[in-house]
C-alpha cells in the first residue's frame, strides 16, 4: 500500500507552524509497511484543496488529510471529501453527544457551529477524539481509503495510533511489531559496523539506525501475525544486539537518556546534588522535567564565578590557582563540595568552555570535565565536544546524564 | 507571483526529519509578497520526481525546490530539471574550484562524485553555497522560475536569504519591507482590539498578529520602492502601537523576550543571581544561553528542598512553617539571600508549584511566586498558570524575564 499525506492549512503556507504532523504520520506508517510517496500542503481554498485531493487519490491508494475539520466557514475538509467521492453529510449524534459533553465540562456554551463538527461522510467509520471537539472518519471507495483527522497534534497523533493504524493493520492482515533500542556513547557507523552481519542476513527482520543529537536508536521491524509473534520473531536479535552493545544500550523502550537515568534515582531512591558551571542549571533543569523528582534531588549551586565555586561548594582556592577552574581537580572538588553540603548519595558537577570565547590552545572550546563524587570515591570524564555553545551545552547533559546511569547500574550489577 | 516549495528526499517521507525549509521559505516568501499555494515533498525518485515536478509548473510561477543536490546517484534534482525544461547540464569552473577550495579547507580529498556538484543547468544564474559544496542556481523558462537549493537548512537558509530573496525582490520591481514588534503580557485577542482601528484603516501598511508560547508578534508590512521608503511608511504605525502597548512592547527587532533582556543585564552591568524551586533551574539554563553573560551572573541556586532554602538561602524556618515554601514571603526571602549571599545587584526568586502533584484548594498547581529584589525593595509577582508541568515552568521563565526587563527599565526612565 503506498499513500500521500495531505494537510490543509493556509496557516503552514504562511509559515506559522512547521508540518510536524507529515513527520508523525509518515513514522507511523513506514513502522507498519505503507509506503510514504508524497507529502503535500493546501490552504484553505476549496478549489485548489479539490484538487490536491484529486491528484492524491489518482496516485496513492491512502490519502491521510490533517486538518481543515474545524467549526468555521474556513474548514473544508469534510465538505470538498464528500463532494469528490460523491457522499452526503450526516449527522452523527454520539459525535453531536461527546461535542456538548466536551463543552459542558469546559463549562462553555456549545455554538451552532461546534454542531458543524458532528456532521460526517454517510458510511465513514467515526475516529474519536478524546482531546477536542472535531471527530475524525476513514472513508473507503472504489478501492482507495481516505482518512481526516484534525491538525492539531495533540488531538491528531492519539486518534492516528489508536484508530487509523490498528484499522490499517487489519486491513493489511498482518501486525508489525517495531522494537526501539536507544545507544549511547557508538556512532551511527560504528554501530552499523557492530551489527553489519545481522543486517545483512536479515530476513524477516528488518534492522535501520538513526541518529540524532548525539543518540543513536536502532529499529527492529518483525511483520507477523500476531504482536506476540513479531515481538519473539525480534527478541533474539534484540538480545544479540544488547550483548554487543553491553551497556551503551540504554533503553529497548525508546525512552530518552535523560529520562531513563532520573527514573533509575528514584526507583532506587538515590539522592542527588548538582553544581554547574558551564551547563548554567541544564542538568537540574532537565533532572526537574521528572514529576517527583523532589525526592531524590533537593539542591544545586549554578557556580559560575570562582568566588561562588569556593564559598559555595568549598572548592580550594589552591585548586582554583593551580589547575584552573576547567580541570579535572575543580570538577572533582565541586561534585565532592555539594555532596558533602547537600549530604546526597552522589554529586554532580560540571566546569567546562562552552565558547565562543574564553577558550586558549591549552583549553579550548569544547573542553569540558564532568565529575560524579559518590561514597567510594569520584569519577571523572573529560569530553572534547566541537559544535557551537548550544551544542556543547547539550552534549555535556547527555554525558552526565549517561554517568549517573552507569553509576547506578555499576550498584546494581 | 504565486509559489510551490518542492522538497525532494526519502527521508522526508520516511519521517527521519520533518520539513523546516518549507516553513523558512514560506515565511520569507510572504514576508515579500509572494502568495505560497502549495507544499510538497517527494522521495528520490525520477518519476515521480518529474511528475511533482510537472504539477508544479503546471499551477505555479515560481517553484522552490530544495534538496537532491549532493553528489550520490541518488541526488536528481538538477538532472529532472534539466529533463523537464530541455537544458543542458555544464561545468560551471567557478563552482568547481569552490568545490575543490571547500575540501582542501577541510583536509579532505575531493571525489569524482563531488565534481558533479559543479555541473548546473545551461543559462541559469548560480547561488554560492558558502557552507557547503552544491551549489543552487535559479532558471528562468518561459515565464516560469524554478529554483533549486540544497537540503541542509544551514546551507539552504544563507543562500536563500542573499541571493534568491534579492533576485525576487528584483523581479517585482518593488521592496517589501517587514517590522516585528513583540509583545508580553497582553493576549492576542486583547492587542488586536487595541489596535482593530489600526488594522480597519490600513492600507499601504498591513499589520497582522502572531501568537506562540504566550509571545504575542505584531508585523507591520510595506510595499514600497525602497527599503528607506518601507521604513518611513511603517514608523508612523510602529510609533502609534508603541504608544499605545507601553512597556508591553519588548523588542522592534523580532528577539526573544530571554534576549533582551540578558541584553539589558549585560549593557547596563547589572548583576544577577538566582533562586529557583519549581524550575529547577530553567531560569539560569536560560541566561547562560547567552554568551559572555558570565560578567554578570555569577551564581545561582536550585533550592528544591526547605533545608536548601534555609541553608543556601537563609529563608527563615518561621516563614516556612506559617506561609509554606510556595509564598510570597518565602519568595521574597529567597530572593533577598541569594542577592546578599552572592552580593549582586538584584537577586531573582522562583517558587511554585508545576504539577502534576502537590496541588491543593488553597495552593493549586500553577501558583507560582516570583521575587525580584534590589537595593530598594523585593517585588513579586504572583502567577495563576494552567497547563501541564513543561507550560507552567516555561511561563515561570518568561515572567521572570519580564521583570527582569521592567525592572532595568525602571532603573533608566
Amino acid at each position: 500500500m503506498n499513500a500521500e499525506i495531505l494537510a490543509v492549512g493556509t496557516e503552514l503556507l504562511m509559515g506559522q507552524i512547521v508540518n510536524t504532523n507529515a513527520q508523525y504520520i509518515s513514522r507511523k506508517l513506514n513502522d507498519i509497511g505503507v509506503n510514504v510517496y508524497y507529502h503535500s500542503v493546501v490552504g484553505d481554498n476549496p478549489g485548489r484543496l479539490k484538487d490536491s485531493l484529486l491528484t492524491a487519490l489518482n496516485r496513492c491508494d491512502l490519502v491521510v488529510m490533517t486538518g481543515g475539520l474545524g467549526p468555521t466557514q474556513d474548514d473544508l475538509t469534510k465538505e470538498t471529501v464528500s463532494l469528490v467521492l460523491g457522499k452526503k453529510l450526516v449527522l452523527h449524534e454520539e459525535s453531536l453527544e461527546r461535542i456538548s459533553a466536551f463543552f459542558s465540562r469546559i463549562n462553555r456554551k456549545m455554538t451552532d457551529n461546534n454542531a458543524k463538527q458532528a456532521y460526517l461522510p454517510e458510511d465513514c467509520i467515526v475516529v474519536r477524539n478524546n482531546n477536542g471537539t472535531a471527530p475524525g472518519c476513514i472513508i473507503e471507495n472504489n478501492g482507495k481509503i481516505v482518512v481526516m483527522l484534525p491538525g492539531p497534534p495533540s488531538e491528531m497523533m492519539p486518534m492516528f495510533n489508536d484508530t487509523v493504524i490498528p484499522y490499517l493493520e487489519q486491513k493489511s492482515g498482518y501486525k508489525i511489531v517495531s522494537k526501539f533500542l536507544r545507544v549511547f556513547g557508538i556512532g551511527e557507523s560504528q554501530l552499523e559496523e557492530l551489527m553489519l552481519d545481522l543486517i545483512d542476513s536479515q530476513e524477516k527482520v528488518t534492522i535501520a539506525t538513526y541518529a540524532k543529537d548525539g543518540q543513536v536508536t536502532v529499529r527492529l521491524t518483525s511483520k507477523s501475525r500476531t504482536e506476540e509473534e513479531g515481538l519473539n520473531e525480534i527478541l533474539p536479535f534484540q538480545n544479540e544486539i544488547a550483548s554487543r552493545l553491553k551497556d551503551a544500550l540504554y533503553s529497548t523502550e525508546d525512552e530518552e537518556l535523560e529520562y531513563v537515568a532520573s527514573k533509575m534515582l528514584l526507583d532506587n531512591n538515590i539522592t542527588i546534588s548538582t553544581a554547574e558551571s558551564c551547563t548554567g542549571g541544564l542538568i537540574s533543569a532537565t533532572l526537574t522535567d521528572m514529576p517527583g523528582i523532589s525526592k531524590v534531588f533537593m539542591r544545586g549551586i549554578i557556580s559560575y564565578s570562582n568566588e561562588s565555586k569556593m564559598e559555595n561548594l568549598g572548592v580550594r582556592p589552591e585548586t582554583l590557582d593551580k589547575f584552573g577552574a576547567v580541570s579535572s581537580q575543580t570538577a572533582a572538588e565541586m561534585a565532592e563540595g555539594v555532596r558533602k553540603m547537600a549530604s546526597t548519595d552522589i554529586g554532580l558537577s560540571v566546569t567546562g568552555i562552552a565558547g565562543p570565547e574564553g577558550g586558549t590552545d591549552e583549553k579550548p572550546i569544547g573542553l569540558v570535565y564532568i565529575a560524579l563524587a559518590h561514597n567510594s570515591g569520584t569519577e571523572i570524564r573529560e569530553l572534547r565536544l566541537a559544535g557551537n555553545r548550544s551544542r556543547i551545552r547539550n552534549m555535556t547533559v547527555l554525558n552526565a546524564f549517561d554517568m549517573i546511569r552507569k553509576y547506578v547500574m555499576g550498584l546494581k550489577g
